[in-house]
């Protein structure tokens, strides 16, 4: 083994490469000498990023390169009450931002469906996608090879299931454009987010295709999938877990402790996350559920890109009269695809792994599916949380001036 | 000051509230007091979590409740070669990501790029938003509100740059929708991310619209700014920066390094990035730009949510004929709303403080803005060597799949 | 029977009102009556409108309040060649239009197609949807209401087909947001365009959705249908006929009848119909695919308000090379949602129902559906040679200015 | 002169071709050859289509290959009743349409919009616009492209309305992807729909473009105009006219002549219109109004396939409670790219412009673009009684179901 400074050295000499050194020296030596390199040659000082609280050679799935750790500030919000499909009780929600401000809102939303009795949740759909485009010769060759994939789902599944334990094969949904057809695969993956799982399977399952029909595999993703992509296949027709939550406020807890009225939040709904929404040709029609599932991504170790498709949401918010006359207000979210696993990816991860077990969701669940089934549905209470919070801060402001506006 | 262990009993006893607990202990024990509440109510250990390397305090404008850090692995790729408008020559990039094989793919392509002598990259327009909406009586006076904006922007200028003195106000769009009114607010925040700059002087213009038109603020945020949502009005028009990088890259290189042809490279970048996204309803038109955005603003402090508005982006790949007849490829990335800055929000934590360091960029620019508009163009050349090596991964890997199949 | 003065003078009185005079006149009376006010009022002379080619009457189920007819000029263009599902050999298409040089530029591609031994097409799916929105409690309810109609798919296919003897159930696919539940129903409709074939039969289904779950009806169309908007469902999954056709132009006939190389087509349909609509923001990625489609609408007597569906159009050109190094252009159009019937609706009125005869369409098919699917197929190959001569056009141009650069 | 008969052998006998007979005949002679030559090649009758009622001759600089007219019925409904920016008071609306129950649906709304006092209407944006994309080397020469523009507009100006007599260039507005610059060029065509007049006019601009800068033209459209596309583009920063319309119905005629409440309807207008579209990945948040501009369109001789960005619609409704506790019903259309003229294209036609005469606004308006202004207000309270009269129908229908579900 060679200690850091010599290695830093003989990068710096052209002697090695950068991602070499694990081979040379253990992990935090490795990253340690990658530090000096870089802290020579920029002139910063590395002293916080190499104050990361694990052993490197735990992050070796994770990171390449390795120089230490980003620290983002993680917080709790909560208890989150939910009653769902799979999430049941009281949890504490784990969030991790730089965004001031955003616990405290959850936090103060969380409060208002406590007190409102507990939110409900479901996962109404399930599936992790990947979608191989294939080239044919031409529009004859496309419908064949669409034919042939109808035709043959079972030998399908089972090539595709070959290749994991756990996941099952849901559903192939084909898309002919021109020369280039699609076959979007749908797995349920379990606690797992899935992607990898479902890259290896579609991958064999692709073997046959190109086998036995004349397509010609071009890539394994597509963009149908769609990962990390802001597509409307993933709001439309969902991706991971479709999700939703929702609560029913009594009027008296909106006039108490948001100061206002059901009949103001409808409106600012309506007119900022409907309207402005449609307006601005969006997906997304909601007022900032993203902050919350990457704050929960973040801290519970998900992938932090996959917060592209987590902001296809939408969010409603409706007066509903009682029979006595006084107003409550209906409040949801829809998630359309919430991409979220406990095993896998970033979950084993120090900091990450403590984070789910606060929501006593850390690994695979019982029966299989069923813990990522509750993050997904503890995530959606969050997200309702600050949808909640925010819409109420609006229009509390707006009655305000309103309020100003009778007095001038 | 009380101990930690005495405020997690109150707070379990109902005495304090979690939020409270900065009141009576400084802002470390005051974690810590909540990491052993949150370890009794639920059985977690939070060692790791507990052990950050900053003082608690520093934090306090990036989070509530605190109870510690996410620490997420970083590595560093490069050096990234860049021609830019504003950034230029090499520069290390920090990357932080839990998704393996991510960093190694990135240098990869940074690699190839450095062999053809370096990417160009220009920032093309620049411009934070804010927008409002406003309820009117009806589509009258809704045109007399536009009419009133368009005849009176100096002295909404004069409002909102009141607030700030960076912030310049660049331009107000408005767009009616019955008896709503948006006024889209787009401001040059320099070197800061800037939202907050936004919505603070888009405020204050708001005071002064509604003293002097009929028009009532119903939301400071309507929706059409559009923030952490997949909206078409940031794909098209942009929002903080519209950054394009691109490379041209001999064929020898695409040869000898990616194993592939640059014909190959572009059809699968038509096939996969243009045709399938189009299939696919999306405002993303590239394989995994999201990736390294995300993983840079993690490293560096950006608001982690705002990976949603960098993932619309358009890769482009074409096949480009010599006079000698050789073919090279031509590659970039057009992110249209990449919304950084190297002051404020989460940039002065330690972790992502160093990370700016590295890239020598971290606070204020001279001129103001150029440190902003660098960190976007080294992203955006970190998001086209993602680009270049899974594009080349995919063709070479569907080269040799064509390769068996002529032996079969 | 009343004289027209005397009915107009009535109306003109406020004795009668507009829509009632085909209960005291016969329809060609009614509506000269209705010419005669209308003139009186507006001062207009409506001879045109009232020198129609058909009895009033005729029209009846297609319009009220009738006063004549637009007329729309008609030409035909062709023959198209086609080697379809449903489709064979050769056909004059009728197509009327105001829009000068529409005819000549599709004119010329099917010359060009003809030249190239025809085009190939395929109806890749079929299905018109209608998609109810119910109300429920909440999402427990939404789950329940979804669990129950994938359980129920018989007794629901039974309550939808009692309506009718040609609709058969496809599918249902069912979507969540909140409180709403919507259901899509796809049917196949035959050689009927089929939208009131699947209101109808929706609507019996619906009864039964009512009866046995706690879901209220709330409109018969929710939207997720879509019928006459710009919709990402149905680009995405389709509605009526998916239709694709293609063509592969061999080199020479680019040169000699376009002007023009499949390189430079190629070049022009990239970054036109792939990168400009990406950038647009676009669900329609294809030059002018609605102009043939609404031509072809309005001389064969589909709905006018679909050609807004039928904009869904992706159009791929790409440069094929061959073993003896010429480059062929391949050109495909990928329709996703063509709504289009041979039966029922405007099909039936007289210069509509003769411009089917010239199709040889007229009518339902056998077996039922072929001459839907053929129309829309041939349509399809109009399509595609609308794209192709303006593609070579601006190609061919773009080829003289670039002639011209090299001459400056 | 020959005569049709020996005409159509003439083709059939490969002598002439089908574009060519008016070289030897006139024109109503040459369709007579044309109808002949199809008649006896598919044995159609083609009598009603042969008996059109223009001078053929007059079609000419609308279609190619003429062998009639297609008829379709026209109804008038109406009087439209509008207080707008440039029409007023009362107007029959002429609209053509083979979909039954269209116009009486129509005439409905109408009828309750003028007990209502009548509907108001604004056009608020006003550009036609036509969007060239230029290819550059890279991105460096991009930036310098669009900078070059941004320097230059006056120069731009003067060559864009060098060519034409009415047009004013509003704006231009770059957007780069890659190695393409589009240039989206807006001008007020006043009363002429203006794509004709907007393409000439860029294309001139653009020999400047490509002589003063290194920018190639590649297409003339780039489809970020967008024509004939569903694109967010038109839909968020409008194409043609930007028209919204309003009308305030009190309670008593929502339940008199609707038979439901404000409420009723603007649940049913919030979960169909609004969320359901949000669902489906629309850019069109409306019921039907791609149906009524389409046969407003097709009456008076706009451009058919221009109903695709027509549909680029937002209806909202509220109920507005009045001080006496009575709830009204706050109805709107905002129609974001309507294009429309009142001369030129189909105007000119026979039938077409009779319609026009119907509402007074045939030919050039008085100031320059008032008569179009006028037409598209007029369509848009077209269009919002449309959406009145169908929400209206759902809701009560929905009322009534909701009333047997209380007695069940």
């Amino acid at each position: 083994m060679t200690d850091p400074e010599d290695l830093a050295e003989r990068v710096h000499d052209g002697d090695l490469r950068l991602h070499e050194l694990e081979e040379y020296a253990d992990h935090d030596d490795a990253a340690k000498a990658r530090r000096l390199l870089v802290e020579r040659e920029t002139g910063a000082e590395l002293d916080a990023i190499g104050d990361y609280a694990f052993p490197a050679e735990q992050a070796d799935p994770n990171v390449e390169n390795m120089i230490g750790a980003a620290q983002v500030p993680m917080g709790v919000v909560g208890p989150v009450d939910v009653d769902g499909g799979a999430a049941d009780g009281e949890h504490y929600l784990p969030l991790a931002t730089t965004e001031g401000a955003l616990l405290a809102s959850v936090n103060r939303g969380l409060g208002i469906i406590r007190a409102a009795g507990g939110a409900e949740a479901r996962v109404t759909k399930n599936g992790m996608t990947r979608a191989p485009v294939f080239r044919v010769d031409g529009v004859a060759e496309a419908a064949d090879t669409v034919e042939w994939v109808a035709d043959n789902l079972e030998a399908l599944r089972e090539a595709a299931e070959s290749t994991t334990s756990h996941g099952e094969l849901l559903d192939i949904e084909p898309y002919v454009v021109g020369d280039s057809v699609f076959l979007r695969f749908a797995y349920d993956t379990k606690d797992a987010m899935g992607m990898n799982m479902a890259t290896i399977a579609t991958g064999e399952a692709c073997v046959l295709v190109e086998s036995e029909t004349p397509a010609s595999l071009v890539a394994l993703s597509g963009n149908l999938c769609s990962d990390k992509k802001p597509a409307a296949v993933n709001a439309v027709e969902g991706r991971g877990r479709s999700v939703t939550a929702d609560v029913l406020v009594p009027g008296e807890l909106v006039e108490n402790r948001l100061h206002t009225t059901a009949d103001a939040i409808a409106e600012a709904n309506t007119r900022k996350n409907l309207i402005g929404s449609a307006k601005a040709g969006s997906l997304g029609f909601n007022a900032h559920a993203a902050n919350v599932v990457g704050a929960a991504f973040l801290a519970t170790g998900q992938d932090e890109a996959q917060v592209v498709e987590a902001a296809n949401t939408i969010t409603t918010m409706d007066a509903r009269k009682r029979a006595d006359g006084t107003t409550d207000l209906y409040a949801s979210v829809s998630l359309a695809s919430l991409e979220v696993g406990t095993v896998g990816g970033g979950t084993k991860l120090p900091t990450q792994a403590e984070a789910l077990e606060i929501l006593g969701l850390r690994g695979g669940g019982d029966p299989p599916g069923s813990n990522a089934d509750a993050l997904a549905e503890i995530i959606a209470v969050g997200a309702l949380a600050g949808e909640l919070s925010l819409l109420g801060a609006l229009s509390s402001r707006h009655l305000a001036s309103a309020h100003e506006d009778l007095g001038r």
